[in-house]
């Protein structure tokens, strides 16, 4: 039986992992937030929330930068062990992902406060409906990943085909356009990097669904998803 | 005194950790091997060389993995504290700093294929000028890191800024030449997305370069960079 110091120990230590796991849920929420809101922003032309979600970045990061802090602590001080040793582990890598995650939603929100001062483009169609995609899989994989739920985090991460998927076309599609009308150019060079953000946080996505895996069994994915990016082959060519 | 015992504990302990700074010492290497490679591929238009970055990156993706195991298995099992620990989470961190420097270096040959069987283009000198400078920093923040090198390692840290300058003019430049001849829209693409790869090896070494402060002075480097890409308003609007 435990004394009542340990118990006291024990449930420290426990309110810590407790709280880390909090952190994450609330930068979890915070990062989903901003995506969804730069994505509102690109679709409504809003320059008012793209330049909110610009400025709450910070918030995010200051996430990452106290579950580093509280993972070296519990690391330092608790030494666990097991479940919950990958469980801190994960915290740690999960937060930069999310970071990320975060970065890319606010440089995408960044490039449509330059977008809202050019006439609009065809393909800002196609690209917010690849980040709506995006966005419901993040939902989706951050809630795996929360509740340490393995087989919800492999559905997400086996559907990030179809975002790469949406992307190659949305290059393509982009490209033509540009060739059709020079004087997008500009826009839609823009346009590209933004739908490499999304497209780069899918690749996120699944980074937190192996994750989540590794938290659930502790056993790692090797089986990596062949690849990421197809549209350097957009052109037709078949350079290997 | 420590009984034998003791010393072949404290042996092995340490030979783990020798074992660690090791495996991120060739993970190193390899990931700067490749980035001069993607960029000799680049400035050569050499597929021979782009093809065997390609093949290669495999490679760093396993010494990532190795790394991570380690990391793993030292927390678990030796419950580091104080320098031992603050250099094991840099490792476990750094590998993903380095992992995804190689992923760039492997996007930028896979695209350099496909460029060489276009026309070759202007900006590109611009771009290897780029990526010469990269690299440079790039070696010298990873030798920092393996020797613990604070200060080392917050030079190059400040010299980011002249990656980011090349990088706007050098966004500018593309932008320009497709404009003055849409016929090379489809390179220019792809050179943007390059410049963009390395442009982001930049912002990994800086990462690197803040770890460093981290394992060398035990506290973080909060005062962060501004800004990371400016190309948003290259078109000379200021959206805010």
């Amino acid at each position: 039986m435990p004394t009542i110091g340990d118990q006291h120990i024990v449930k420290s230590y426990d309110d810590e992992l407790k709280r880390l796991h909090d952190a994450l849920a609330r930068m979890a929420g915070l990062a989903e937030a901003q995506l969804a809101a730069a994505i509102e922003a690109l679709d409504k032309r809003d320059s008012d929330i793209a330049t909110r979600v610009m400025n709450d970045d910070p918030k995010v990061d200051e996430c990452e930068h106290f579950i580093n802090e509280q993972t070296v602590r519990l690391l330092a001080l608790r030494a666990p062990v097991a479940d919950d040793l990958r469980m801190v582990i994960s915290a740690l890598k999960a937060a930069g992902d999310i970071e990320r995650i975060a970065d890319h939603a606010a440089n995408a929100a960044k490039r449509s406060l330059v977008l809202n001062q050019m006439p609009p483009v065809a393909p800002m169609r196609s690209l917010v409906r690849m980040g709506k995609l995006v966005a419901e899989l993040l939902n989706e994989v951050l809630d795996a990943f929360l509740a340490h739920d393995a087989e919800r985090a492999l559905a997400v991460r086996s559907r990030d085909q179809e975002v790469d998927d949406l992307y190659s076309s949305l290059f393509r599609e982009i490209l033509t356009y540009m060739m059709e009308d020079p004087r997008t150019i500009t826009a839609c060079s823009h346009l590209m990097f933004i739908a490499k953000n999304i497209e780069r946080v899918g690749d996120h996505a699944t980074n937190i669904a192996e994750m989540t895996y590794f938290i659930a069994t502790g056993r790692s994915l090797n089986d990596q998803r062949p690849k990421r990016d197809t549209s350097a082959y957009e052109d037709g060519t078949s350079p290997v």
